[in-house]
């Protein structure tokens, strides 16, 4: 695992800490105003989508497990795993573009079946 | 990006190089015989139950393009795009471990959503 030495990864992984702690304000402070995200659902643009998007998935983190992080000095790659509450182990890929020491661009990965598979067993 | 001085990072790209080209049997040679799988189905345990996995989705790979990819001398974490016969972005992530030259466990994250959407809408 790379160190701290990578001004991407530090933003990576503050970012990280921050949502994980369920501190979305904190997260947030981490994020561009002007970033893009393309996650599974599709591509998110700016900071107001983005919250959107993470704010309901913060609620339902109940813990999360670093597996590898890796960075340069603009671009970080992290892999995690979750526990939420309606899937219990729900991993995730996260590649940043970090500029300033904010997130520009993120690339998301992670399984959307488990939880359609949950939402729909609740209904 | 990480150059190619990570032991790990080689490996985890010959296996991508060769799976890529649709060369199962060369991306086989970089699998351990015990490998372990995490993947969004569940443990894969085995290079035979690894090649049951890779096989069939080798052969609706149409193109692949990396994202990012780092290492160190055991671990390499990489991030890619697929575009396959189904689903025409299907982004990946494997974290995966190296020992001398073959992969003997990796963490698997893609999203098997567009993947059913599919199959559900050809039947």
């Amino acid at each position: 695992m790379t160190g701290t030495a990578s001004p991407a990864l530090r933003t990576a992984l503050a970012y990280y800490q921050a949502w994980t702690s369920h501190n979305l304000d904190k997260a947030m402070s981490y994020i561009a105003d002007d970033i893009v995200c393309d996650a599974p659902a599709g591509r998110l643009e700016g900071a107001g989508a983005y919250r959107g998007f993470l704010g309901p998935f913060v609620q339902i983190v109940t813990g999360a497990t670093m597996i590898a992080a890796f960075g340069d000095d603009q671009t970080a790659l992290v892999m995690y795993d979750t526990q939420t509450v309606p899937v219990k182990s729900a991993p995730g890929a996260e590649c940043v573009t970090v500029k300033d020491g904010k997130i520009t661009y993120s690339r998301f990965v992670f399984d959307r079946a488990p939880f359609e598979a949950a939402r729909n067993a609740a209904t």
